[in-house]
Parts: structure tokens; C-alpha cells; sequence
């Protein structure tokens, strides 16, 4: 048994929040559920995450694998061939953001209809 | 029955995309965990909130608001009173949020241990 402390993500500096910071980033988001269906190279996220910049998607991949959120794993072919596969850690963190993604999916009409009525 | 739309968060230009962004704030996240104990005025959310500047609160909660899942009440007294609550669309983004904020409790350990080898 291991002792863990009591995380606080309500607190500015517990490392939590920081967790929450990076569950809270739409393209970790999106990369996250791309590769809850495989391992996949960086043009093919490119192609299935649209709106992200090349910049932006490399920054968010090396950040989930700084967390510990995915491998990367570079084959020694010609031209070499990178491939970004969930841990995991990354895998737990799956149906928690699928439950996001669904929430989107479900809300958007309810959510376009009330920032019609508070705009107008 | 109403029928719905098939909304694509991966498509950039999707208002369900839209949605993922306004999960996607750690602020929204946070703000939402503290309603969902019950209303709240301003100051007890920039006092539950560490880390928050007051624009940013202010920023969230219209946001928020905009979007249907709080609402915002004046209640005539002096001074006036003005109270946050969540509505019915906002409390069920409730249990999609509280998981994100215990997977951030759960993984916290790890994800410093994992960040600790990268950078060394």
C-alpha cells in the first residue's frame, strides 16, 4: 500500500492543478481521443485533429509525453517513421475524456440556443 | 423526439468544438466544482478558487453564463447580493467534471514521477 497525499486542484500550487490544466487543453483533448483508437503518426493526428498547427500539435505531444500520457516511439525505417501510442496512465484517462466529448456532443444545440437568447 | 445534428468536435469549425474549449478551461472546471455544492456569490468563488484574479472570475462566469449553465441572480438588499447557481444544463456537465477532478487527484503522483524522468 502506498501512501498518497490529499491532492488539492482548488489550490494554485498543488500539482493537480496543473493536472487539470492539462486535461483542460482542447488539443490534449482531441490527440488523447485519437489515439484511444490506435497508435498513430503525427500526420495522421494533424489530419484527424482539424485547426491544429503543426507547432501546437508537436507542443501538445511532447507535453502528454513529458506526463507520461503517451509513448513515442521512432522505427528505424527509410524515411523513419514516429509513432505516438497511449500509457497507461494515458488509457485511464480515456473515458474520462470521452465523457467530455459526449458531453459536447449532446450540449452543442442547448448551448448555440442559450448564447442565441443572451446575445440578443 | 427532435433530431439532432451529428456534431464533430475534430472539425474545427463545429460548435460542438466550441464545447470542448469551454470544458477545456481549468477555470470553468473549477468555478463548476464549487456551484455544484450549491449557489455561490462572487467573493466565495475568488476565495474557493485559489488563484484566480478577479477579471479572470469575472471573465468565466459571464462565459459561463452565456452559455446556459449558470445562472446569474441580483437579490435586492443592501448592498446588493448577486448569486451564481448552476442550471439544469450546467449540472449535468457536473459528473464529467468531477471525473476529470478526481483522475487529476488519482494521477498527480504519477504524472510528477513521470515528468521527473523526462526532464532528467
Amino acid at each position: 500500500m502506498t501512501e498518497t497525499p490529499a491532492f488539492d486542484p482548488y489550490a494554485a500550487d498543488c500539482p493537480s492543478r496543473q493536472l487539470v490544466d492539462r486535461i483542460a487543453d482542447r488539443w490534449a483533448v482531441l490527440v488523447i481521443g485519437v489515439l484511444s483508437e490506435g497508435p498513430a503518426r503525427n500526420g495522421e493526428l494533424a489530419a484527424r485533429v482539424g485547426g491544429i498547427s503543426p507547432k501546437m500539435l508537436s507542443q501538445t505531444l511532447r507535453g502528454l509525453e513529458r506526463d507520461g500520457l503517451i509513448t513515442r516511439e521512432a522505427h528505424n525505417t527509410v524515411p523513419p517513421r514516429v509513432e505516438y501510442a497511449l500509457t497507461a496512465s494515458g488509457a485511464s484517462l480515456q473515458p474520462v475524456l470521452m465523457a467530455v466529448e459526449q458531453w459536447a456532443r449532446d450540449h452543442a444545440g442547448s448551448v448555440l440556443r442559450a448564447q442565441a437568447a443572451y446575445d440578443g
